[in-house]
């Protein structure tokens, strides 16, 4: 086990910033100590392995990014990076965290779902991972099965008010589910979407000859995130279960998540990158040379891209101001254009929903500390210390303080970054796109470490499949 | 200088807690490490000059209290705490700084009111002080001089919405004075009450024979707190000034307050240990033996004691868990009965305003964690992280981290302290009452070190009569 | 035809009180006229058929009431009151017209149901009678007869999202329904209530051993009537559809309805005297000599009765008040207790839901005015003015203004009416107990015309079964 | 005295419309009557002494406006319409009964105030006049004088937030006078802007050089309507007082009466026509080649013309559909441009506050019926039946029913009016030019009559100074 000081760099946690070095020691953290490398009249730079000279950058805890669907079956296909590709793509962005979904259909088992996402993963992560568990099915097997999800470290699970036959949970399942939740601590989180309502609205779309991309973000009105948004807090107030809203979208919805917030409800949001940089009219509705009126299917998500002109993406911003968002991952699920996206041609309820940016996460936000929307703590909080206590991982990672894992991450503030698989740009998602195509930011990450292992550094990545282990997590440690 | 090794404790900070040691080296912390006295091989607790065993206990930065005022001259007398005493009594307590209030009036100068805070506190003090500036006649001078408060190391300053013809300032005075804020980065601190329309009120129920302590409460109603919290937001908003409001005792007030924060504006609040758990009914009511109905005025503060059956003490402690009270200070402002609050006896509206609790705040607030109220990181962020922030004493205080300095108390969270003048208890406030005589509360504060300096431990105070300095503050590092 | 002059009374509209004499010629009024009984120089007391002195008394339109289920099959059995006996009962109340709901269900023809309603109704009337139409089951089927209802005077329907697998609608159908309703100008009515949610909870409360009536309310929460309402309200704003919800009785509901009127939208509520008056305390946990703890069965309706500690009485009166709720019906749903009620004893999910007010709305309401909670014109307004502009009677019910029928209730504000089946009260709807048993109210209803016809005067009832004739309703004279 | 019968039109009143005709004897109405001039065998149209054929259009009652300030001394000049001139110009559009302000000053004696206002209108005036009293210095002397006012038939009083050194009451003072207005029902009306706050800006971009009146509406923030809007209902929320908010025009205003109002308060508030229609960039930022950057003077009132971007005009209609504003007034205070506007050239502060919109109210209030807007009940309902309601004249005025005042408008919707001083318009409004030049719209004023008289027909105007007759009120039919 090596030695590793980190010296001349500026800390970041959540709550602030300090001039101060980071004593690495094998896989953790052993001290951040005053800057100099000295401690006690010891010379710690002759002593340790390794220095590495953070000057005039940040030196943060590496990212977590809590939302990614790698391998997903969705739609016919499966979203396209692997728990190979998908994770080194995240170590080349400065995420050094991931937590993936394990999915449960109805009639399956929650032990073999769970299973059967270990297989995928096991033996082939760049970077630590952890499961939530989506619950497809709710019925009194799986409900059952909850109960042992906190031995085996999942502590939060997911339900759909969206994807009727799919996914979708009626609100007695709900119901259910979240009296497993308050009962046990398991953290639910909810795609809220009116899913039934989704259907009508875009089957008399469809049928009405309106089948582009497009169409998509108007079947799915902001006024049915916003509803089932509303629905989840008050079945969870109903219960008493802890509530993460995923991927909100809606300006709408935030203010019904603050309004419980305001109550002093344990309602909880997280928005995506795209959230907050993409919109309706611009890509949604795009058109290209390539793809004709069909350019659009890259961007088709659910919760979809919004009006900018309704101000959604302002409020994302605010709502991350003012903590009534307290996080950002990405609901990273690629599909490539050529034979997955191109499934919906004709027919926009057929393009599999999802976009990839699991790599670019880091650097999208730290555009917040850019134009001023965000200061270099806050940026930390949303992209690390909050997701750690959020899902049950702080201590180990969340955080720069002693005896946590070593995975962090050498930011420079100066750097630049070119995203896309453009010519001259560089991308490692296993996608014949990028979502994020021509973005050209300010920021770069010079340097990762995993658990002590400098993975990427500016010669390139020297991570190892299989480096990343299972995190099993405790309950959630942000709860009041 | 010495070094001293914190050993075996639980280091909590804002965002949660971890095992660690903390090594001070001198006036500041020179490590946090990872529990066992070991680093790089060298065994740190044979090096260092004093091991302090923390085991079982909190190791938690030492409390802020932001909101104080010794020696202060209000309603013909004294404040009865001087800097010596309440500074003493501060450390006993667990608070290792304290930013007390300079005043100027009208018609004087503000670098004199300044300079004569300065002496009153200088070579005075056991623990650090800051101080805020009291803008009581805002003017072309007074705007001036507020040019320079940054130099100086204040970076807040105080105005009044209540006491015409004393502190008061009108809304062109305030206007101003927020312009001056936006401008220079100054924090607008704001007394909201609506002095005008209460000094009617108390003059018709003093008019009508009712004289008491009682009246006090009523003639401060509820209305005229949140009435002039939303003005000062409002005047806020249209200058940009960033405002927190003091001493936040209304429920409705903190619902204004969490509208703004909503909205994303530099809008914090504060509340006070008495808000939290005194109440109209208990003690401004209160009769005795040895006071009549005189007795209710040894809590006569303004904003007054709140009722109970309206809310307001649960509205606190949910405004704190919400955050949209970002922090707890004391508004330290001790008066004795005998000679002070008795001036006011037949007449409320002479009772000197002011309530002592600088010993107690750090236990007094640590049951909201044996309640379930708060976290342990939670009531370290309210009691000494956020005010570190808020007021421009980050990466000093208010986080345990190298380079800070090492004011540390360690916190024996099965210990118990008895408050009371009464026999067998202690209090070192120079009061002949307690506000909070026969509270019994779990937690008790073991040691204190005020920059390195271990100034109160088992066997009693060890500080000294000019230990503190002068914190010459940056501007607020908690805004957005 | 006869005429007939009401003399002396001061006649009451929604806006305000007149002085004034009203002129009945046949079935409708001809004029009101100023006081005196001289027009142009005639006599008019002289040319007459017959005068009534209405001196000291109010004159008011006579009373409708737009939520009655006579003869509704549900849970097993039937409402108690037929046609005949129900609005025998109302015209003793002062009520002279009711709107009934024609019933629906998954499989029936929305025409048949419609025509079963007609048959039972025409010829048994002692007042005029009015149908919403109830559809049970949304399919494409009942979506396209609906086209037809505004023809046949039905101008408004009802859904459910309460009572899965009997009248049950889910959010496909409500948005397509609403679609409906936008696209006709019917308008939707709700009982808002997320009926899968409840029943998961009843079974739950039932299966702990918890059977009796007051865990009907319990399993009924104000969250769940919350939720619906915010829900309804949602799909009303996606589709464009005026929104009226039943029986409110949960002030968060009408938090909620506020809420979307103060945006502008049309979104309407009525409450129920019950919800005013009663109590989950006081009458769902209600125990007795004759029925020991099934004593509450007598007040099982739904939504359910409210804690009056958490204060949803005083806000449905605060509601009338803000015309947030903007009329009273009274969801006249009559059971016995003997071989209706009883269906329910030892599982509360068993008792026929439903209360019986048709004979007392007026009078309950009439309260209000004498305990100041509401004016005698805004008494009017919500007991009879606003039931016909919200239901496309104006103009012919709901005021007194020439060329309205002649629907007149002659009111003694200082008279007294004492309420119950007990000795020497009195009470004609077809129960064999009073939802109101001991209910001693100031007011009389003196006198009814309905159409010119006198039906109660001081010497009894005067109707006639058959008097009562279908009203084709227009379209809502209520919308903005 | 003279009978007439009115036949063949559509009565509106503000709760539906009839076909009736309307029978007037002498100065009042005498009856309300079925269609066809028929009664009880009479033929009344051969009765009487004139029959109005008003087939085809509206019968309405006579629009109130209750806002006016005729003569009115301000800003070292007098508004430019006499009693004589104004109350003409009012009977032309179809207004037949106005409330102007009587003013008391600091030094004055409330009953000079009003008797001075008596003496300017007693037998000039056109139509029925009655005064709301200005209490400009609120004291002992003033307060004790309001004891009286309610005899004189003067049931309402205003109060100025803003202008100070003029009209200014401080928070004290607007509290003494609101309990003034508890105690005896007098109604509060209150001018809703931060003055002290506006004075410092309007001086601050003064000395930066932006004198024009553009800087008039950039002074008057919306933030110091809302502000004082919030404070008063406070202040009201204290003392029980009754709260009418005048000239309501930021949208952030309406939001803040629409909370009190959904709390059960008795807060009331009024917009003006320039708030639907006219802006702070189309018309305060108005250039000609005329007066070139002065144009806009034209509209420079109190509280200002605000920003079409921000949304206030629609907020003002919608806040017209919701009720949260009851009703429109013109608060009409004309000013020439020469000599009197012109006064401000070079500073817009002194440029006289005021538009004249007397004349227009009706139409211009009819165009939201034509666009939608409004149903013609609800028109009628803002412009006479609530103004007679919220004043204390209802039943004498703002009904068409049997005693009222034949006050009667015959409105052609059909018809088209031409406003403007310009070539081929009428205007009689004594002012050198028109805020409402070049405005086209839908409807005319056929025929107005005033107690019987009609003083406005095909022919032109036959009515008289001294006609109109001081009207003593009754307290307030609006209140909870």
């Amino acid at each position: 086990m090596s030695t590793i000081l980190i010296t001349g760099g500026t800390v970041v946690n959540a709550t602030g910033t300090a001039q101060a070095d980071v004593l690495v020691d094998g896989e953790a953290i052993a001290a951040v100590l005053a800057p100099g490398s000295q401690l006690l009249g010891v010379d710690l730079a002759r002593t340790v392995d390794r220095v590495i000279d953070a000057s005039g950058r940040l030196v943060i805890p590496g990212g977590i990014d809590a939302h990614t669907h790698m391998e997903l079956p969705f739609g016919g296909t499966n979203a396209s990076d692997t728990f190979e590709t998908g994770t080194r793509a995240a170590a080349w962005g400065g995420t050094t965290s991931i937590i993936d979904f394990a999915v449960q259909r109805y009639g399956e088992r929650v032990e073999d779902g769970l299973a059967a996402w270990h297989a995928k993963a096991a033996g082939n992560c760049a970077v630590d991972y952890g499961f939530h568990q989506i619950i497809g099915g709710v019925d009194e097997f799986s409900l059952k099965a909850m109960d042992s999800l906190i031995d085996e470290g999942i502590t939060s699970f997911k339900l759909f008010m969206a994807y009727p036959g799919v996914f979708y949970s009626d609100d007695a399942q709900i119901l259910k589910a979240m009296q497993k939740s308050a009962e046990t601590g398991l953290l639910t989180m909810m795609h809220a979407e009116n899913g039934p309502a989704i259907d009508v609205l875009a089957e008399q779309l469809y049928s009405a000859g309106k089948t582009g991309p497009y169409w998509h973000g108007i079947a799915r009105a902001w006024q049915l995130e916003e509803e089932a948004t509303h629905r989840a807090i008050m079945i969870a107030d109903v219960t008493g279960a802890p509530l993460y809203v995923v991927h909100v979208s809606a300006q709408q919805a935030v203010a019904q998540i603050a309004a419980a917030r305001d109550r002093g409800r344990n309602v909880f949001g997280e928005t995506c990158p795209q959230y907050l940089y993409l919109s309706l009219e611009d890509q949604l509705g795009a058109r290209s040379e390539e793809w004709g009126d069909f350019e659009g299917a890259k961007w088709v998500c659910s919760t979809p891209l919004r009006s900018r002109a309704e101000g959604h993406q302002d409020a994302m911003w605010q709502g991350l101001r003012t903590n009534d968002l307290q996080m950002v991952s990405t609901d990273h699920c690629p599909f490539c254009m050529k034979e997955q996206k191109e499934l919906g041609r004709g027919d926009f309820r057929a393009i599999p929903n999802g976009i990839g940016s699991i790599e670019h996460r880091m650097d999208l936000l730290y555009q917040g500390v850019v134009t001023g929307r965000l200061t270099p703590p806050r940026w930390v909080e949303i992209t690390s210390t909050t997701p750690a206590r959020m899902f049950g991982l702080y201590g180990r990672k969340g955080v720069l303080q002693p005896g946590a894992d070593a995975d962090i991450v050498i930011y420079d503030p100066n750097g630049h970054t070119s995203i896309g698989v453009g010519e001259g740009r560089s991308h490692h998602m296993a996608m014949d796109h990028s979502a994020w195509e021509g973005f050209e930011v300010d920021g770069h990450v010079d340097q990762v470490l995993s658990r002590g292992a400098v993975i990427v550094d500016e010669r390139g990545y020297h991570g190892a499949k299989g480096h990343g282990r299972f995190l099993k997590r405790d309950l959630s440690q942000y709860l009041i």
